[in-house]
């Protein structure tokens, strides 16, 4: 049962709403007026609540489900237990994304401004915005309408912030422009120095770092990730794109749109994504490389070279994935010998 | 010698006093009456102050001891030199955790509620609590006795904290329910959304993230670490366990009792960890598996599946440590020819 | 164009200028009195702007320069197309520097500081200080001269920090004596309680940590890093090093003077680096090794053994560069079989 001391439940629904809400279907049109009071997993979800199943080799797990409803396909249908009721959809998943969001729509705190916060008197804010406290908006720092500023973030000097952004508790925004629909995690750092030294006479003397951090439309970036801002030209966060938790992204990257970048992951200076690349966590890409549109780069992946758009690579040094697979399966074979 | 500006020495004590501290016996009881100022280290201590010897292989230094005194055992006694007063004990290691302790017991701050800070009316705070500066303390949060909530701290709405807990300079806690004697590192997030999309027409489209994180009683979570929610469940973090600095722990994660996981480590979505799992820095496991109590799993180690109760792994991905040792040993030999 | 409202420019510079300030010379005399508003990259400059080309590899880039002038060496300078005023130095790379940095020069606040500010009345701060809204200065705290401590950073009691130092939106510094000109970037951590434990009946048992974290004169530390504090000796970061974002450095590290360490990097306790060590991002260090001056360590490299001064290693467990990459030939050779 989600907590709803935290999440506000829109429910109960009846299972004929929920049959709108996500495009299902019920097997027994006689059950339309039963109420769902929750959502859940297959195996904990239980009496007035719904799950989801749509992955076969889940089927024991569906055999034993004890939740009054379950939503799924019409091939796997035959697998439920009998007294669950059936409601079936082509993309149970999908169904479960649209109830999830009908279920628990996110509280969105109401317009506020802290007086606890401190804001530039040149700040230009938008309407319908919350600024938590202790937040620092800088001069001439313009937000669009409908932000959400949490408490103790920073919004230095001079950045722009799109409508309906939401800065996180402690994040820090600088050098930054930033466009609508952003989400910056809790102490994630935009706009730091990059980190770019000359060697003279002993000494690592620091380049000044003057570009900027330019980020698209519906980005998110997560808690404690880093972005550092361009050394000359600028650092680029494309539409779209998801950027998990300690993430390191240095001066002068650019990456596309709609990219997924998982956590720990590292991208030294001067890389280029293209759009939908895929990177899995704790991947390292050395500085200057390309990687093409829809590359996808597995786990731990040290990436030394180019990678083409579409190909899919692993290890350090990343090889094409069925490389890898094979430089294991030697490795493994000459050392059992 | 220790800085006396940061830690409060509570000595000196004499040589009897730190016998009945240790549990240790002076070989010459005539000594029992000189007064010990400090601890050090083999190599750097000097007069009035005591240090430990316990392993045989550090017998050199041992030879060079310049310190008033040592607590060492039975079999190394003999190792010390002439002058050095000798105290012996089965565990010298344990003798210093306990002098340690005795000596410099951690300095607390005074039950304080900073006018500075922001907490809710309705937030609820137990007796003799230290609320620092800045502080945000949110609607509806409970908090029990004996905290100490840092400068910039973050306890956002409807969270639970037990007694004795420590939340750090700009940890931020939310979703979050926790039990007693916790320490939350400064600039660690705890609670923040998962990283769960659903790819639609184009669009990586946020899953909504309903579940809490669930801490036990004595967590130690790190400097800047990152505990996800859970999407649907919650993700749990069980007693006693210990988390460094900048882990990552993604949503849905089970982690057991009395687990240790060092630094920089990043644990995928959905895995369960038995009790006592040790994991080294630099670790990635891979999302859905089960690592069984009592695991070990070395640092740098990619983790692609599950790992047995009691067994040791290294390697990316990670095999049985012998044979990551034997494959390190065959590609030697085969580069070698 | 760099954008002026983030960073002030100080120009125009004639041509004549910019020759003294970056100890150039005009291949034509008679334009020193054109008018540079602004300093760019080869492929970006356009009129009225200076580029600097250095590396004959980019030629071709170099052959479609449309920038004004550009600043480049005898050698390469008949490889710039017609129209393209030159100038030439020894070392355009330096020249880029000089006259970024003239051009440039960043801007740093005024003397002041914030009534939002918490500062201890036993804090002592020297002359010029700019200290930001809702920055906590705790008690006995000593801050040098000309220094800029940004909002919500804190400085735990008894620290002492010296001139022209720079202390980040939210970083935390505490239980630290630093020297000058240091800056420590936004969100790091200084001096939290280093990852030890005495496993006793169950329990991991937190072994106190009672050293401190000494930092020389002119250190970066980068954003989101975290520096433990020592165990019983100090953890030591020597003068004129260089730490990126996200490094981890644990207790009683003792890391030289001119280091470089990037991003994502972790060093385990006791670790002893000499000077001028390079270490690439997300390396791993295991504890109590040393690390000899000069040495590389290349990107997510696993160091389990010593490293010899001025050795170059690389791979997870670390061996000889050129070692490495022999591996690497052999295991491609033996796979493809």
């Amino acid at each position: 049962m989600i907590d709803t001391k935290f999440f506000d439940n829109n429910g109960p629904f009846s299972l004929a709403e929920i049959c709108k809400i996500c495009e299902a279907e019920l097997v027994d049109e006689s059950k339309a007026g039963e109420k769902i009071l929750d959502i859940s997993n297959m195996d904990k979800a239980g009496s007035g609540e719904i799950c989801f199943f749509y992955d076969r080799k889940a089927k024991e797990k569906a055999s034993s489900i004890k939740a009054s409803a379950c939503i799924t396909t019409k091939d796997l249908v035959s697998l439920l237990p009998e007294g669950v009721i059936a409601l079936t959809t082509e993309n149970p998943k999908l169904a479960f994304l649209k109830l999830n969001m009908a279920m628990y729509k996110e509280k969105t705190p109401k317009a506020y401004v802290s007086e606890k916060a401190s804001i530039h008197p040149t700040a230009k804010i938008g309407e319908n915005c919350y600024i938590g406290d202790f937040a620092v908006i800088g001069e001439n720092v313009t937000i669009g309408n409908n932000c959400r500023i949490e408490p103790h973030a920073s919004i230095a000097a001079n950045c722009e912030i799109g409508n309906n952004c939401r800065i996180g508790d402690g994040a820090y925004v600088s050098y930054c422009k930033m466009g609508n629909d952003c989400y910056i995690y809790s102490g994630a750092r935009i706009g730091c120095d990059g980190f770019g030294f000359m060697f003279l006479a002993g000494k690592h003397v620091r380049i000044p770092q003057i570009g900027r951090v330019i980020i698209g439309d519906d980005v998110e970036i997560g808690a404690n990730a880093c972005i550092d801002r361009g050394a000359l030209d600028d650092t680029k966060i494309g539409s779209g794109t998801r950027i998990d938790n300690m993430v390191q992204i240095a001066h002068n990257d650019v990456i596309g749109n709609g990219c997924i970048v998982v956590a720990q992951t590292g991208v030294a200076g001067s890389v280029t994504f293209g759009d939908y690349v895929v990177c899995g966590g704790q991947v390292g890409i050395a500085d200057h490389l390309k990687i093409g549109s829809g590359a996808q780069i597995a786990s731990q992946s040290g990436v030394m070279r180019e990678v083409d758009a579409g190909a899919v690579v692993m290890g350090s040094p990343a090889v094409p994935f069925k490389e890898f697979m094979r430089q294991v399966a030697t490795i493994q074979k000459l050392t059992k010998k």
